[in-house]
């Protein structure tokens, strides 16, 4: 089907097996997410902001314009990228809740941008000026075109909320210079891909080829090792080979996410179904192979990469938020591109372990990265010192501070992420309590009311509000919902993980239910991840579950029994475990294995929940007797 | 006991259980360390210094010399300690082994040193010139005094093996302007510590008070967040907690460990029992939950630093290979302050693993990083490209070439290591076949000769050559040699691991002989380990073995049968195992394990034997059934 590019959502095919969603005609009305989406507008957005002024990023601006090198630019040479995505989540934001303020603060920052923006379209802080470096001069790790990609999105967002105006001006401008500058018979790509899949969107959003044949350059141009060696190699960059021809998401985990959702959406615009596959394949494999149960990629520090298949250390998980989103953008895209529900799958996983876990209650603080393990209790901050990104407890700022305002516009935006439209109906990927109205492809209206628990409760159900006759409605059964029981027109029946369709003449009223089970299960992981070998994880519904300590247990002598099934308690779950007494020798290799400790009922709580009461340990991987 | 500071070692406290001999009292004769000594001799000192000249470290003291900023200056700022320690273990070798060549690079290269030393002492081709960064206005990075430590180090070798000369002149002036403007009412610490230890063996050569009163400053002067904050946070430094008051080794690696062996230093010229003990203590914690099988120190790859108790991951581990000579030279430094044997049992630890592992057969390659578990093979090096330290194959060279210079060092004095000499005899702490002669404290001459095949064999004999009458051999019966058994006089008995004392009448030309059990044995590692969970490692004396495939084995679904004792073949073992087939989901959590594969005898290696036959996968620990 073809779809216009007015869809309020950031990502919009112009064809495909599914029809995304705007965020005005899916509205989340309650539950896990509608609180996590109300808190970021009404906290995060003010929180960045405010991190953002006081540390003189928005201020860059009105400084550069000035033409002055007197007054110093502040921040990292990619500090511009953070603006722009905040104003990405301030415009999806206005446009789910509509804010006289935050419009007038999109319009006053857009009118800061323009002043920066040099007369040929070119807009970097850091770069071009007389006392700064040359423009493009650094593109391993200048991030210029980075920067230009996330003003391009934010300006994507503002007019699919508010209509075309200055924003998407100053973003056209930049946006053809880059085509300028890097042209067909050019040579360069950013050390850091997002540019791809912001021009793509500009495509979609404007009509203009020039943006998406500049997408595919920069796509098909990486891989060949343009960019200049460096100690972590060319695949930090994703430049060690071209994407049609790489096997496996490798390197730093956001640039390789941000690269494949450029990817995918050159593949969709040209019809390169070649690429589209090869893309698929990297997303598969990595998922297969190096993803974390919370479904974060991206294992190392050093270098924030993925390690090789199956080097999964829950120790010092790095997992980074920003990959979190990444990966929600690409399986997005790549739902949206086959129509293959178990994308739709990674997303719900991603979501309530990874993102749900990342920012905090009060949508003033967040992880960088996204441990599954920590050994001893993070050290509050008192402000000063510098934070660790692994601290283990969310801070409110980092010194790279990427991962707030990628969260922010991932929430501000959530609801285009839940339903989609087939040739005959609607398709439910995520449950979530929301009111969808939007047009099928014959041009009749259709309508439902979700309601659900979920994640807490397995029960959702749906009425339809608007659309009699015959359409149909598509729920996704998630993996691990082995048990699942449909019910229509008060018929039971059993159905299996996958796409359930049912297809019938609709009454207006009429409600069906989708009863997962949400049992608290054991989950082993694969004997290949070396570093939980022995280990069991429980999990309920989508949420992965941990054994949290604030100084009861030492869970680094923890053993859990696991002939018996773990029994739920609230939302979470018990299992019955001891916790031994280790022999304290002088070496720790050939020592007789510990005391056997009495056993204990050992209580549960999802992962998105731990390190909100304060300094805590924590595992995921729960060691087996 | 009160040494003499002319001992040809690198390490003569005054004072002390134990006195060292040196170089030119105990002389290995053959075995597994002799080649490897003769190789660094004929081999490595000359492969690193074509590689320092190419690389222009050797010429910049000439460059700096001509007072002209147009050449410019090369390598990172501290490379003027690596041409330091390259030259202190070519005047360990001229003095081991005569060598006009050698000796007259030294005269050569010492004279360059003076060339390029400041009328006032100071000497760094880094700092300080008009076109350069001031002196010691990057304390934290600058390595300033690290390299005057090197540098010291490099003039007490040459001062015991040649007599005392220029580099002697050029060490005691550049120390002299360390301790006038590190005074005692300055302040200020190096980032990285080595000038420490340097400064205490340079007041024990020369009986110069104020070197032993600067070292002493510098540790103590540490601790107190002195040096500037950073990501890393002060623990990288080691100036998060003062010496005495830590509790356990952290942050770099490397410089922890440099710390300690000062702080070691200063406490026994000084009688400061409380430091030794401090130090000591951390150091056990550190050797008790911190450190892995092979001996190496330090998991992180991003700082280089220790991490976490048992936090030791066998993938990617890093064991730097300098951390493994700071860890002999610390096991030492303890060894000779306390007499406690079981720091000798560190000592031939690590050496038989982790050092006999880091260096080529050929003496020209060697690892940084020293992992214990290799996935996928290394890609060989064909130049051009940077080297990863952890490339899973020995390189020539990397851009921090700090670790074959110190193996170089190490191995050129390592018979200093072997014996010592107590109030009654000689205490053998290493098993190499060597021939010793040295006078007890009443001025007996006394000598022996030891012959052993270890570390391939367990068999010890030890003849007195010289020195009839009564005075003691004391053997050290390694921790892991349970059910060893000594001869005396025909006579076996079974000895404890320990210190086996044979205190008796000796005629020349009788032998006694310790008979160590080399059995391959299974060596569980302690629980809280995580990153090995239900692994075993098999070890056979001192070495680790491991599982290497060069291609017909996938070690990543490895099964050993832990039922079955290892079986000993040559100098390693077999063990029964079986490979099984994985189960390949698109997800590696929840599924049901793999099948088993066929039953299998699967020979081991020794660990310091791996990656010699070409790019290979490993493993130390293997996964049990």
């Amino acid at each position: 089907m073809r779809n216009t590019p007015s869809i309020r959502g950031p990502v919009v095919p112009s064809r495909g097996p599914l029809r995304p969603l705007g965020t005005d005609e899916v509205r989340v009305t309650g539950g896990f997410w509608a609180s996590r989406q109300r808190v970021n507008g009404e906290q995060t957005l003010a929180h960045a902001l405010e991190w953002m002024d006081s540390l003189g990023w928005t201020a860059n601006f009105a400084t550069v314009a000035t033409g002055s090198g007197s007054r110093e630019r502040k921040g990292r040479e990619f500090s511009d990228s953070e603006v722009y995505k905040i104003v990405e989540a301030m415009s999806w934001e206005h446009g789910r809740s509509p804010d006289s303020e935050l419009d007038a603060r999109v319009d006053a920052l857009t009118a800061a941008f323009a002043a920066a923006q040099a007369e040929d379209g070119y807009l970097s802080t850091s770069f071009g000026r007389d006392w700064q470096r040359p423009r493009h001069s650094d593109l391993a790790w200048g991030h210029e075109l980075y920067c230009t990609g996330h003003l391009v999105q934010a300006a994507v967002a503002r007019t699919r909320t508010a209509g075309a105006g200055p924003l998407l001006e100053v973003a056209r401008r930049a946006a053809d210079h880059v085509c300028e500058r890097f042209q067909p018979d050019g040579t360069g790509v950013c050390g850091h891909p997002e540019i791809e899949t912001a021009l793509v969107e500009l495509a979609r959003l404007t009509g203009e080829q020039r943006y998406l044949d500049q997408a595919a350059l920069f796509v098909e141009r990486r891989g060949h090792r343009g960019l200049p060696a460096h100690e972590f190699g060319w695949s930090y960059f994703n430049d060690d080979v071209p994407v049609r021809k790489a096997t496996v998401l490798r390197g730093h985990a956001v640039r390789s996410l941000y690269l494949a959702c450029g990817a995918v959406d050159v593949a969709v615009e040209t019809g390169d179904d070649d690429l589209l596959a090869a893309v698929a394949e990297q997303f598969d494999r990595a998922w297969a192979r190096r993803t974390y149960l919370t479904g974060g990629m991206g294992s190392r520090h050093q270098d924030e990469a993925f390690g090789d298949d199956f080097v999964l250390p829950a120790d010092r998980a790095y997992a980074e938020t920003c990959a979190g989103v990444a990966t929600v953008m690409l399986a997005q895209r790549l739902l949206l591109a086959t129509g293959e529900s178990r994308y739709a799958d990674v997303t719900d996983r991603v979501l309530h372990n990874l993102i749900a876990g990342a920012i905090g209650d009060d949508g003033r603080s967040f992880f960088y990265a996204n441990t599954l393990h920590q050994r001893t209790p993070a050290r509050p901050w008192h402000g000063g010192e510098r934070l660790d990104v692994v601290g283990g407890l969310r801070a409110p700022w980092y010194e790279v501070s990427c991962c707030l305002p990628n969260i922010a516009r991932l929430l501000a935006s959530l609801s285009s992420y839940l339903v989609t439209a087939d040739d005959t109906g609607l398709r439910l990927h995520q449950y979530a309590s929301c009111d969808v109205e939007t047009a099928l492809a014959d041009g009749r209206r259709v309508g439902v009311e979700v309601r659900t628990s979920y994640p807490e409760g397995g029960d959702v159900a749906v009425r339809v509000r608007r659309g009699g006759g015959r359409w149909s409605i598509t729920l996704r059964v998630p993996g691990w919902a082995a048990g699942a029981v449909l019910v229509v027109g008060g018929e039971r029946r059993p159905v299996a993980p996958g796409d359930v369709v049912v297809d019938r003449d609709w009454a207006v009223g009429e409600e069906i239910r989708l009863e997962l089970p949400m049992r608290p299960r054991f989950t082993w992981p694969d004997p290949r991840i070396d570093a939980v070998r022995g280990c069991v994880a429980v999990e309920r519904g989508p949420v992965v579950l941990c054994a949290e300590s604030l100084g009861e247990h030492d869970l680094d002598v923890l053993r859990v029994h696991t002939g018996h099934e773990p029994e739920q308690t609230g939302d979470a779950a018990v299992v019955r475990a001891r916790f031994d007494v280790p022999a304290d020798a002088s070496w720790p290799y050939g020592e007789p294995p510990a005391r056997p400790g009495a056993a204990v009922a050992l209580r549960l709580t999802p992962y998105h929940r731990w390190a909100r009461r304060g300094p805590s340990t924590m595992r995921v991987w729960l060691p087996a007797d």
